[in-house]
């Protein structure tokens, strides 16, 4: 019996226009990291439970999705165990193999699987699904792409001046207009430990990222409320407010974190990266530090990164930041890293917003050649041919029906030139060209047209 | 404790080199697909399993990797069927996804999901990977790529003229030399039908297949085992020894199959493809009528293509063919198409033999500047921004280490070109550019340096 068929909630399918358009999406980032240097690798979309399960948290194990094992897969099992009924830890029994749920651990594991092979610093880039059993909702998907550039085995703050501006240069590709975030977890851990307060860090940054929205009084207000005494508080004042150019919030730290080793630091290394990133002439678009950047806190180490577009209201578009133990839990301790990864999914949400695609980028069908009989196709396929040889994307309606069903094909597919080929034409060997921009209308020569066609 | 990290067996990591191949093909096969009007069309890893069990027979359904309910996926089971330990029949429980096996029936899925949106006839091409639990051995992978390229919903020829086109001009730009052929299912039913085996297709088509390697008398008997009777083996003689050009072929074929109406009808669709193709001016690769073909036969109604490498022993890198009821298992009958699906894999095996690929395929790094320190790395940066500006891939090593260590660098990743700035460089303003290839060195302005690699 027929089925009416659907595909599992949170996964999507791609038309052509989507297509066309993601793919300008990922040719775009994939040249700007061939132009920085960065190689493509790609991994096995399931990797070993072992490999996935413990990095992502109790709630990330959670959410990988979990292949069964072929064959027998009760193989092992006791009848006590199966009764049990425990899905979570019953499912490495009958389960060896997940999806990877991101291309960091996956990377890391190639990174220590490979060591041998790969000349350090190693920089690549990894355009990949990856799967998350999250309930789906607008906007969040089961199965999405993540576009992620990493250096690692360099202790250079030259890869984080890099990343800024490769992230600068993606954006002006795109014509997107962005603020890039930076802050650094060293001024974070250097602020916490100042006022006494280093377990507090998240509530901290949570609470004067409200600043704008809430006031002055009700953040101090949240901060006692999470436990925070006064002294701390009044001591994190010039912090709350702290405003201006960066070069003045810099100045304004310095003065806070005098006393503290790793905060120094951290204003030492946003100072130097400011300063190159200035020498080289700046970037394009703004470049703010942020102090409430607190992005993956327990994983970043030194710089933190984020992107916000500024003409569209959405979530942070890319991030990323520097860590310095990725490979550790893989058995090869001390290597440091600093990447950045390109939200291609928000990232159309804003091209599509804006409407900012080229339309050279929707790379369909440029000349379709209307099918009025044998003899005429035969000649319109000789044209075809040559039409080809030249590079142009070309297509002859493949049945001899009526003729404005091929032309509405034509305008569904948004073919921009059509060729008619009917008696008249057949006998001069001409054709005629239809702009369907224009509607003009012109009697060539096989040769007229293919360079007409070219020409546009 | 540190885990020593490994991949799923049939699974496999690309390294940069690895990854440069396969975008090249890929990247080929795509830009021929676009040239012959078709469009990119991608589908969801995963599908609901009502959607793909039932349709790769029995045997496919045991090599569906199939993915494990989220939460408790215990629910709804009994104690008695858990302690059955029946593990196919209880997939289905467990389980209600599955990663896709191919792209035909995500495809025919796609189709009947969005027949309203597609403009018919759909000319679709999906470059996706398909995981199948089969057991790994040299040459299958348990994740692999497919390329398919299909037009649904026409009837005409035309498209098979096209696709060999199509494949023609594929195989052209890899510099392949390959041989295409082609066969009809109707002369293949039709000779069945002739010497009254209508049931012994397989079996025919299999023993014809081995006249070169076991001759003659070794065919017949091997026919004979199978249960065809003499007088039917008798009749099939001028088949077994069919040779010559396609044009005798098919009339040694009319004279054969005159009796059937099946038959006569796949010997003028052939006749029908052949005499436009030779119309058009012919292919470049050889097309050659092959009566053995029979892939696919339970599913192809029509034209069965092959494509064979002619310098490198290996299987086919190619097939497709005509099928006349992709949707009607999902409730929409009637939809004729015909495809073609490239095995990359094996193309990247044949291009790696006969060392096909151009050099500038791997799409790497250009120009590497060597740092010796902040402020020479400073200068570099610099010129490094107006080499990008001209589209070169460019990178600075980010550490000032030893020269030697940078210079290693460069060779791992078949850099071309190095450029040096050590104190007196950086005095005069100028770099020593080095060709990496030739070992030459030469000290140029910052204008020089992008012009002189740009040329190259």
């Amino acid at each position: 019996m027929a089925q009416k068929p659907s595909i599992p909630k949170g996964t999507r399918d791609f038309s052509p226009v989507e297509m066309a358009r993601r793919n300008y999406i990922f040719n775009t980032i994939r040249e700007v990291f061939y132009l920085y240097g960065f190689q493509q690798i790609e991994t096995p979309s399931m990797e070993n439970l072992s490999t996935l399960m413990g990095k992502y948290g109790d709630e990330g194990d959670k959410l990988l999705f979990k292949i069964q094992n072929s064959g027998d897969y009760f193989k092992g099992l006791t009848d006590e165990e199966l009764l049990s009924r425990n899905a979570p830890k019953l499912a490495s029994k009958f389960c060896e193999k997940g999806l990877r749920y991101d291309l960091t651990v996956p990377f890391a594991r190639f990174v220590v699987m490979h060591r041998d092979e790969i000349a350090f610093p190693f920089k690549r880039f990894q355009i990949q699904p990856v799967w998350r059993a999250d309930r789906p909702q607008k906007g969040r998907y089961r199965e999405f792409y993540q576009c992620d550039a990493d250096v690692v085995g360099s202790d250079s703050l030259l890869n984080e001046v890099e990343l800024i501006q490769m992230i600068d240069t993606v954006f002006q590709k795109f014509g997107v207009r962005v603020c890039i975030k930076m802050n650094n977890r060293k001024i974070l851990s250097g602020l916490a430990e100042m006022i006494g307060q280093a377990d507090k860090i998240v509530d901290i940054t949570v609470a004067i990222d409200k600043l704008d929205k809430i006031g002055l009084d009700n953040v101090n207000a949240e901060l006692a409320e999470k436990g925070i005494p006064q002294e701390s508080i009044q001591k994190l004042q010039p912090v709350i407010m702290l405003s201006g150019s960066n070069e003045e919030k810099l100045a304004t730290l310095k003065e806070v974190l005098a006393g503290t080793e790793t905060g120094l630091k951290g204003i030492e290394e946003c100072e130097y990266i400011l300063n190159i990133v200035k020498a080289m002439g700046g970037t394009k678009n703004e470049l703010e530090l942020d102090l409430t950047l607190a992005r993956g806190l327990n994983y970043y180490t030194g710089a933190i990164f984020e992107v916000k577009a500024l003409d569209v209201e959405i979530g942070s578009i890319s991030g990323g930041g520097r860590y310095d133990n990725l490979t550790g839990v893989f058995g090869m301790p001390g290597v440091s890293g600093v990447g950045i990864s390109f939200g291609a999914d928000r990232i159309y949400d804003v091209l599509n917003q804006l409407d900012l695609y080229p339309k050279e980028a929707v790379n369909s069908t440029k000349l379709l050649f209307v099918n009025f009989g044998e003899a005429e196709a035969a000649f319109s396929m000789k044209v075809m041919a040559q039409a080809r040889q030249a590079g142009i994307n070309a297509e002859v309606f493949p049945d001899n029906t009526k003729m404005k069903k091929q032309m509405a094909y034509a305008n569904a597919k948004q073919i921009p030139f059509v060729a008619i080929v009917g008696e008249s034409e057949l006998q001069e060997q001409k054709l005629t060209l239809k702009n369907m921009t224009t509607g003009e209308q012109q009697l060539v020569t096989p040769e007229e047209l293919v360079s007409a066609v070219k020409a546009c």
